[in-house]
């Protein structure tokens, strides 16, 4: 007997028919035993629905207000997840946030969770229950208020319950059957992983592959929860392994690089010749973070009279105009000779655990790239990955290209 | 200063628009230097969507989880109209049924309110802050679960608030101006009255006036709150006043008779010649509610040998032939010696707190419908209301008559 939690996502409850499908997952899982914990999403469309009344009911809304509205859509899944579930024989019962109660800090619409009490749950495995939770949300414990995790927070619902529970595995189904070495819609070789380590996860997941929440995977990893990521669409009779998130010890073979992760939608903002002195960052960079421009990948190079430097920095697409308009603003406050832009940027990242032992990993990259013709605009490395700016327009070349210099395409 | 609380149904909530006419409703109120609770339905049609999801789930589901997702209209709604009353500058917070907490018993899907406490309501208004809170919904005390009021529950939860709070008033908006001496869509020269008695109202919601819940108007009795039932598509800025529901001695000119009330889709059952006998009554109705047949309008009466007795009753007219079939096979054990029905039937009311203090006053109705050839199948008479039964072909010929004969119809 294992205890464990399962998480289903919003296009696998998109409606009663899909939940039933979701119950004979679940139906298996208790069948053998298991203790079993669900952590159920809203029904794909919900939370948008939610989202948009909250927005026309006011263009500047109440964040606390906002996640009392759109943490409603969880607690019908779980509801008639437990109704179906009983239907099939199986006691179950629902619990949403402030039952259980599971924690959180106050930031409204993207708490933290704080403490997620496990005993009550624990309880109703005892008498045979099956727990049905709505995820993404929780409450503060002071003012008693539902709090929400931000967009994709049940997945980190789901890993910090297995976490409160001392579960044997987390199983993240979703609706792909695993994490793969890249995007196979772009790589049509891109190959299922078995195992992937939590750091590489985490980077992946940072660097723009969209299969689980960076934050779930912090708290997977810092908990060491054995996670799984597997799809809802297999046959509940036969369903395959998916992908083991585990910790870089479980891993025997460790992979030079393991994928390759993109992110279209960046642009690139470079100021040349600012003054190499003391506040010049934060006078760049607290202006732009005060307006909610998302600031990513910066770097700093001396320039050739070695006095000044320039700063080459990336923000979301969508933000582009408004990054530069409020830029040029402050051009005498910050001292720039010049600002230079590309609106239409990718961040293409290697990750892999290997490259800790590895030297040159990176530049096999760089060289890859030149003999293709394609431009590297900006350049970061990590421990554990290396990441790129190149034109948009290259992204499918680039990926492919690095995907089979790393040995990633699957065979045959 | 006065406290108030404020209710309004799916119709005037269903879409952010309403809401935003109902914020201006209780932006009046508000600015007049009032202390106001709003309680709030579900979107018009919101709630019939989630009890259509919980049948598709499950032909006979649990309660307790069917509450859960049901609960979750309200929620939305009171999110939505604490954002739109913020966006108007009042400081506002919703409430869901566990935070105040409003308790209830267990019995799901249509629980009884057991206790509110208004504590930190009334902290909320000393703060300056509207408190918008989901109708329909409370929680059990022992099990910590969600729990609802049944349908229409909401007008409940307003009237109980008031009460926990010692409002001075309660005012129901709904999508009429008050209550009408009868339909009007019946009857085009129905009145609007400025003032009905509790007792009288609550003999009208339960003889098929639609207006009010019957529990909310019974929990207004007792504890003797002023309910105005007025209308939320009034101008926000001259709203009228609908009708007050008050005690008996706040009405000054008491009417013989106040309204004439009607509820279609009824059945008649007769069994002739059951034996007159202790034990008989049991061995026909508790099969019937074993069966969740609603019964209503008992009518026995000794047959003419003096030792049997016939018995007379109505059920809903869906039932009719689930009951008649039921009866039927119980034959031998009930022994009566005919079963005669009717499946079409309406019971025709009028309601009148000056009954008590006038005699004939129902004759004189059995004399006009006898004039216009109406035949009348069954009558009951209470201290302050008649009913009878009569072909349903008849009933708007019926209720006009008797609107007429009382002196309700509007002048001009």
């Amino acid at each position: 007997m294992a205890r464990l939690v399962m998480k289903f996502g919003g296009t696998s409850v998109a409606n009663v028919e899909r939940i039933r499908n979701v119950a004979r997952h679940v139906k298996r899982e208790a069948d053998a035993g298991n203790q079993v914990a669900v952590v159920v999403s809203a029904m794909a469309g919900k939370t948008n629905e939610l989202v948009a009344w909250c927005k026309e009911a006011a263009p500047v809304y109440d964040s606390a207000e906002y996640d009392a509205v759109v943490a409603s859509g969880e607690l019908i899944t779980a509801g008639l997840l437990a109704i179906v579930l009983e239907d099939m024989g199986l006691p179950a019962r629902s619990w949403q946030g402030w039952q259980i109660p599971l924690i959180t800090d106050e930031a409204h619409g993207s708490a933290r969770i704080e403490d997620i009490d496990g005993t009550k749950i624990v309880e109703s495995f005892k008498r045979g229950e099956i727990a049905v939770v709505a995820g993404f949300q929780g409450i503060h414990a002071d003012t008693g208020r539902v709090t929400t995790l931000g967009r994709g927070g049940s997945d980190t619902s789901a890993v910090a319950l297995a976490a409160a529970l001392h579960a044997d595995r987390c199983d993240i189904y979703t609706d792909v059957d695993g994490v793969y070495t890249t995007d196979p819609r772009v790589v049509p070789k891109a190959r299922r992983l078995d195992r992937v380590s939590f750091e590489e996860m985490l980077e992946m997941a940072s660097l723009g592959a969209k299969v689980l929440q960076v934050r779930s995977v912090e708290v997977a990893m810092v908990h060491n929860v054995k996670t799984y990521v597997r799809s809802s669409f297999d046959d509940p009779a036969e369903p395959k392994q998916g992908t083991l998130i585990c910790d870089e010890e479980d891993i025997v073979e460790k992979q030079v690089v393991t994928g390759i992760a993109f992110s279209r939608d960046e642009a690139q903002i470079t100021l040349r010749k600012v003054a190499d002195q003391p506040g010049v960052a934060a006078a760049i960079f607290v202006p732009l973070a005060e307006a909610n421009i998302n600031v990513d990948m910066i770097i700093q190079v001396v320039s050739d009279d070695a006095a000044t430097t320039d700063i080459t920095f990336t923000v979301p697409g969508a933000e582009y105009d408004r990054a530069k308009a409020l830029l040029e603003s402050r051009r005498a406050t910050i001292g720039y000779t010049a600002l230079q832009g590309a609106p239409d940027v990718v961040k293409i990242s290697a990750i892999g655990i290997g490259m800790r032992s590895h030297s040159g990993v990176a530049s096999r990259a760089f060289k890859a790239l030149a003999e293709k013709g394609i431009n590297i605009r900006a350049i970061t490395t990590s421990e554990i990955k290396f990441s790129m700016l190149i034109d948009e327009a290259y992204t499918e070349l680039a990926v492919r290209t690095l995907h089979s210099l790393y040995g990633l395409d699957a065979k045959g």
